[in-house]
């Protein structure tokens, strides 16, 4: 027997969890689509040197192999780095101001964890070829509207400006941005030991004005509607990535740990792609860490399971059995024939107990011969035996 | 300046591309959803040994590679062995039958060739822990009716069972297999250069009769409703892979070259990698090739664009700017702000022609002390200015 088992570090996503996963990003892509986004697909593997260099430390959680054209070949870290070679390789047929969303699965062999995986799915917008606050601004909006439509009520954007820390060497910035891991003491304490005064530096940053392009941005909030509840300037809010070149910021839920959402304004990563500066602002869901904190109303029109289960009372009735479910099917009622004409009625009951399908239809020799069809709600325990117009009328109006 | 481009046998779809692919896996979904089949989701890596010896001399084009923990990991070769994996592993707590489709990208270190890349996007339904014919059929069933949403009037359903094979040699079936790549003098000439009597074994085959369960299989798919010209009984159909035990199928379409779907019944699969025999049947469309031959008309409904651009006046009016965008948004029209406050009014009519985005709308001063908007037709190149009421009810008929 072989090793039948998920590689470690990954998982699979069952029907139900699959089913909330399709709303979600059904939801999420109608925002997109009603501000102007279009999506984009670019494909799993890049060449390795594309990525390299791009993500500071975390390089080293690139999956690379040779492939067997001797190239080196690796599973794309994010779909930022894969949009700016986009770009650069089709900017003479592109129009810009580019508004791009994309769905895709990224790749990073960290340490497994708790409910985290090496391939995870990232949702991503970004509006390239422009470097306005408004552009800064429309993505935060776009994020906003989104949980919105999701139903998540409480959310803090925390917004901050690179240019706030640019005065500070690199190491220090580093440190900042370890806050929300190992808060303050932690902060204090790491500073401290690489040997920088800790209690001037937090008291500088902390008492930072927002630039006056912050503030721009954030009069731009206003006009979009978006509540100051939903967002905060956060002075220390520094973000890992080296790329950052101007508004960076973070999505928080009160009470749970970490961001589910994260972006900045990158105006030199393209540049390094082609000899052209073009600016890009943008940001990212994580999907996995969304799905953690949509409340469960929002799945309430999904259809986790069909509403009818036709069943077959004998292989002699076949026929019969396949017409009235191909009416069923026909008016659009979620409907599942039983597949196995051989098994016995209380089989067929107990499979769809177990699915939970409410309905089920029996078309025995009485009923062919009357023409009418006997309905179980296994809900209410009741049963009766209606005509087909009566049957489909009941069932529709479910 | 670095290599800025796919990797090789790798592309990206643009977003028109990208919108139409996602029109073309709403509507194959929703019928994949009418027939009770539930989304799964497994990883793109599985453990290398998983995929061995399991498709036979493709099994060279599968990419591999060692991970960063030693372990032998693989790019997922299909959709197939992913699910064979996923119900041994799951089997305890699986209700069969157990029917769910997949969508997901794959991967094969083919020779690139015109419009067939590395990566590409499988669409995967299956119906498993069930052996009869009306699970075959049923698969038929639901391909044809995807076919018929999609718009695509003609097609056949090339169908056989692979027992018609069984006193066949394996090496025989094989040269079978190509007929519809080097045709009838191709597999004449190999059956001659294998050494095997050609006439005589040609003969036989194309003589052979349905087996009885494929009689049962065609009837059924006139229970279904499926039309006699969208499917055909083929003795000579093979399909390469070594793993079908049955029925067996392809879709081709009438003038066209090789198949846009395939797939076929593979009761011993599962079996490889649990100590029960698990009965399954299923197909799998490729979505480039299906892609090519849905029409236009399908798309129809799609936006490929925003309906409303609002321009910016002026940077002074950006408040009322927005205003009117935060109303036309809300309103649900698809709309689009102008990003760069500092554009000539002439720039930003021109990045409306480019996207062909119909309307323009423009909030000047005269515009705002009147509290009115100038709205341009770019297809019929007007211009009226009308009050905001007026301007919603005219863009919402639209």
């Amino acid at each position: 027997m072989e090793k039948v088992q998920t590689l470690k570090g990954f998982r699979d996503i069952d029907p139900k969890e699959a089913l909330k996963r399709g709303r979600v990003l059904s939801l999420v892509k109608s925002v997109f689509k009603s501000y102007g986004f279009a999506p984009l697909e670019t494909p799993t593997l890049e060449y390795a040197k594309l990525l390299e260099g791009k993500y500071g430390d975390a390089e080293k959680l690139i999956y690379k192999f040779e492939d067997r054209g001797g190239r080196m070949a690796a599973l794309r870290y994010d779909l930022t780095v894969p949009l700016a070679r986009f770009i650069a390789e089709n900017k003479g047929k592109i129009t810009f101001p580019f508004k791009r969303y994309q769905i895709g699965n990224v790749f990073r062999a960290d340490k497994p964890q708790a409910g985290r995986y090496r391939e995870f799915t990232q949702v991503d917008i970004d509006t390239v070829g422009v470097d306005s606050a408004l552009a800064d601004a429309e993505i935060l909006t776009v994020f906003a509207t989104a949980l919105s439509l999701l139903g998540v009520e409480k959310f803090t954007i925390k917004v901050n400006d690179r240019n706030i820390f640019k005065d500070l060497p690199t190491a220090t910035v580093r440190i900042l941005d370890k806050w929300d891991k190992i808060g303050e003491a932690g902060v204090k304490k790491e500073l401290n030991k690489a040997g920088l005064k800790e209690e001037e530096i937090l008291k500088t940053v902390k008492n930072q004005e927002p630039t006056p392009r912050l503030k721009e941005t954030f009069d731009l909030l206003d006009g979009f509607g978006i509540p100051t509840e939903q967002w905060e300037f956060d002075p220390l809010l520094a973000r890992g990535l080296d790329y950052y070149t101007g508004i960076v910021f973070e999505v928080t839920i009160p009470g749970s740990k970490g961001s589910i959402a994260g972006g900045g304004r990158y105006d030199e990563m393209i540049g390094m792609f082609t000899n052209e500066k073009i600016p890009a602002v943008g940001g990212s869901f994580g999907l996995a860490r969304l799905m953690e904190i949509v409340p469960e109303k929002t799945y309430s029109k999904i259809p986790f399971k069909s509403q009818v289960l036709v069943t077959i009372f004998s292989k002699e009735l076949l026929p019969q059995t396949i017409e009235l479910f191909d009416e069923i099917q026909g008016a659009g009622v979620e409907t599942e024939l039983y597949l196995d004409p051989e098994a016995k009625l209380e089989k067929q009951l107990k499979y769809a107990d177990r699915k939970s399908i409410p309905y089920v239809l029996i078309m025995g020799p009485e009923e062919v011969k009357t023409n009418k069809v006997t309905i179980k709600d296994l809900t209410k325990e009741t049963q009766e035996t209606l005509d087909k117009d009566a049957l489909l009328t009941l069932l529709k109006t479910q």
